[in-house]
């Protein structure tokens, strides 16, 4: 098997970070990984969600919404209306939310909310992990920024998160699947890791087969190949924006 | 640790099947798991999805919707009503059909929807595994009365399924979640399996923590033993109400 | 004529009251009758409905919700989504209110809501006339289970409530319908009455047909009669799962 | 007890019918009724509801709808929103809907669809009685209007059908209530009746109170009388309007 | 190039307006322009809108909606449902606020929200323009009431304000057009303006054409030319309903 | 009066169009002025309209929709959601369709849809005018493309469009308004103008304050002034993606 791009079987499709591209949003990243894009954006809301006031708990928030834009996909996608719901976006913005709330510390975030917008611009596939791994880039310069307003006293961050997808396609294990790929294969993974390599979500699913302990096992291996090098991009790209001060 | 039911930290909760609850299915079964009870009934349809036929796609199809009824919960939980969605229904119901799919052979179900309709009667954790569980029960029952019937030659079901949750909490590994458990866990996992012990869905979180490859693996040697357990069950509860024809 | 089931035109169907069937309920009732089932539930809010609130009126209420099971019909009933509202599902529930405050007093009741659901799990004639004598049942038992917890000093229910349908087939007065009776009725009446037999609704109506005075009172003379004996049948159910302290 | 506009206890309030308001319509009629106002209007939709047509049966169908404008009560009441229904409205435009249908011989009327609509521009109760009342005066005129076409050979309208309310106040029955009248009633009810003085039907209610059978008889009593009454005035401005040819 | 009715290019259609329709309204007017008819009532809240409120601003304000009653057309225009919004209808409220609000001292209103429903029962063109026309008359009478019954000390209404609309059809410059004038006109053009012939919103489309600047003074003329007719006419009603107190 | 960037009274913002941001689309554009930034992205959709199909009507169709990304303004914007519904949006939209409509050729567009997305990346004033400006370049490149690809033989786009937004600040004319200009701004007047300076839409509106004749024709001025330098520019950038064949 060759892959359409030529590339290994375990290497990550060729990824960029552009910083700043929603200059009215607290920190924004477009997060590019072959062809898919993402803007993911964060937002400063200087109060705690309403659940949070309802049931009296200190601390902050972090929410997440995932969107793609009608032009991202051919044909073109209907934009959700009165009525309508995305079952697969909810899904999708739900796990954004908890990944990124895994490495938060929401007590030294304070009473506010951050807002992380994720809004596919282009899709092939893996529209969801470049959002989380574009989302954190983007968070972790949110709270630099906070802290240099002096908003903040400590990092409420307490690392890094990354994702990436992998899958078995005709037998055989595959590192960051682009749109076909992940159309014909076999099973489809999403992992979610820290900066430490703990995982933070693991969501393998063979809709049209089933896999074993033995295949899982070596994508979950590949998975943190692939995400030890993000971790090691969103670091650049972070300390270039927004560098840590001492 | 010590579990509020005394059971084993590698013990299922007493479970139960009780069939054809609702007169006017296909086929439906009751399923309780400790405190936990679903009603999960089978509905059939003549028709293929309309998404199938605009796209002329043979074969059937299997759709699951997930409902907690008002009163599963404490407090009541309002009614999902015009214009208000519930994220996390959509997600569960989303991980039930896929589960349901991964074992049936659409071609042989012919040119036919199942709905797989699964109401949570009283909600103590596992509500979502509990359905899979369940809903697979109702739906080899489905497909044995359809066969009977003369609708069907062959059965399109290939294998059972089943699920369960299992999870980390004081750092222990634990098998089927109750409610408080679920709510403490540091881990939450839960896995769909199939007769042949192959997965078909893992889906790891851990919102306020993270897990390593060990604990994983812990993890999933428990399921793999709740989920044995389980499938001997419901292949008892299917052969009584509706004996294999030779 | 024959009926169906080859009972009397002046007979009910068989009825039965299963007791807690939804165990995080403050009461349940399912009751049958033929064919018919209903689950009937009363969930506690301890505050006042909103607009009590705001008009501030003292006293609690009592709120009724009707709905059908998508399996409780063949073909299928598609669960009420976003955007789409069944009328006859609102009327219904609204009378199913009224029914139960006619015999509760609100201002005894306190600053307390309580929930009564109806979700009807099979389907065959009089699931509105059986969800007000199931949810009467259940919101008696559930009134003795505030009193017992100190929560209650005087029983707010003053008596007991029942319904059930009469109509005119064929030209003959009938008691009780099943689906077919009522969907070839010329004439089709709902009566609801107190334990006192007082009159709490009336709802006649001859969509293809019209009726005359006397044919009325045919009718309401049957009515008396079935709900005399489904009252009988409350009574000692309630006392059985809840017995009333001296 | 005195009535406020010093009526008797058995008068029906000053009516009045002024034809033809919207002359887009088909038909229209402005009814009054004391103070409440509604304008009831006829339209023609050249074919099947999809409902019919789906079931494959003949015959046409009257549909109703109802609305209070936002100006038609102190305080003004909002207009219907996306996402927000008003169950008293689905309940009264299901009952319109029903009164009409009763009189119409669906057959007779070939596959077309009259749809009437019901908009209270002044709201001093019995709305719903006077949009009954008036509507079958714009339906007869309609229906007349598409025999002088040649769109029709026989009248559909096989006879009037008027409706008007009684009730129970101070212990005394009261022929067509006013608003105050009706929020202070002990009982209120509602009945639709025909020239032929056959009910269509009788809905009636004690929310607060119960109600013997003595009582509801002398409602039925008063109704007829008031109801005997309108349908006189019907035929007046029916005949007025659009003469019956011969 | 001859119109339907006769008139010349600048000539405005019969206009009349009829007060006090809606008998619950602070105050009401029917305008009626050729066959378009327009109901405009001024309904009286006492609070702020919620914005202002929150946003701290003193002051009170006017909201307006417009609404096509569906029997204002042929075929019958189905009324907005849940979940479906007319986007047509959301502009031309936006604007009658706009106009509305222009010629309103808001700190002089005091803190109340006066509504302006304008519901067309009647459509031939026109009705944005007449909902102004008439709803100016509305609010005209209203706050004269409000002076009278001693809510407000000096008059909110700084001037009146008035709309026509204009067009290009065949090349020739149109006063007022009806529906099939508008339907075939090239250039479309609404504009409102003041007493003292000011400007408020100027609202020129050519949507299958474009024009000239000669072509939009042309226009201009004749509209200012219409508009000083109608405040003429304007005048003398309110002075003739509520005449100003000295 | 200074502004805040400097400029004269009279001189646009500086503008950029950067090509092709969304890859998946047939073209698309990112248009800033000044702060405000749009993406403009064209698909293609290989039918008609459902309503030209329905009313049987030969040619295409643009449609436009606009949406604020919710990071473009402070404080973050909420996404739309089920049951709700941004008037603005919708107004906004409406106008870009109409403006990009009246330069196209539907018949010779053929049998096909282009749907026309804005989506608001950053908003600080203008954003509707630079959206329609913008569109249009995406439109222009969008047929030459299709003309590349053999699928169209003229050209449908007749000429360009663009649009600008004039007004008028403490007494002074003023063109192209920055956010906090518009704000302030006494009148603000969107002018659609095509290449041979042909009016498409004129819309003044005063909310706070009314203009006279004399203002008009001077903003008008302005706005020609500015219009006539972005077709200049965008008659550049369209040559540079797409030149045009010989």
């Amino acid at each position: 098997m060759q892959r359409e791009d030529q590339r290994a079987m375990n290497a990550l499709r060729q990824y960029r970070f552009v910083p700043d591209v929603a200059p009215q949003a607290l920190s924004s990243v477009l997060i590019s990984t072959g062809r898919t894009q993402v803007i993911c954006a964060v937002s400063l809301d200087d109060s705690q969600p309403r659940w949070k006031k309802i049931q009296d708990i200190t601390g902050g928030w972090v929410t997440a919404e995932y969107n793609m834009l009608p032009y991202s996909t051919v044909p073109r996608k209907k934009r959700d209306s009165a009525g309508k719901v995305d079952g697969r976006s909810v899904e999708i913005q739900r796990l954004i939310g908890r990944s990124l709330r895994s490495v938060m510390d929401m007590e030294a975030l304070g009473e506010r909310t951050l807002w992380v917008d994720c809004d596919v611009l282009c899709a092939d596939g893996g529209t969801r992990t470049a959002s989380i791994t574009g989302s954190a880039v983007a968070l972790a310069i949110a709270v630099r920024r906070l802290m240099r307003q002096g908003l903040l006293e400590t990092n409420p961050m307490r690392q890094l998160v990354a994702a990436v997808s992998v899958g078995k396609l005709e037998g055989e294990p595959l590192l960051d699947l682009c749109y076909v790929e992940d159309r014909d294969a076999e099973v489809d993974m999403n992992v979610v890791m820290t900066e430490r390599e703990e995982y933070v979500e693991v969501q393998g699913s063979g809709e049209e087969a089933v896999f074993t302990a033995t295949e899982m096992t070596e994508m979950l291996g590949l998975a943190s190949k692939g995400i030890r090098e993000l971790i090691a991009a969103q670091r650049r790209v972070i300390d270039e924006v927004c560098p840590a001060q001492s």
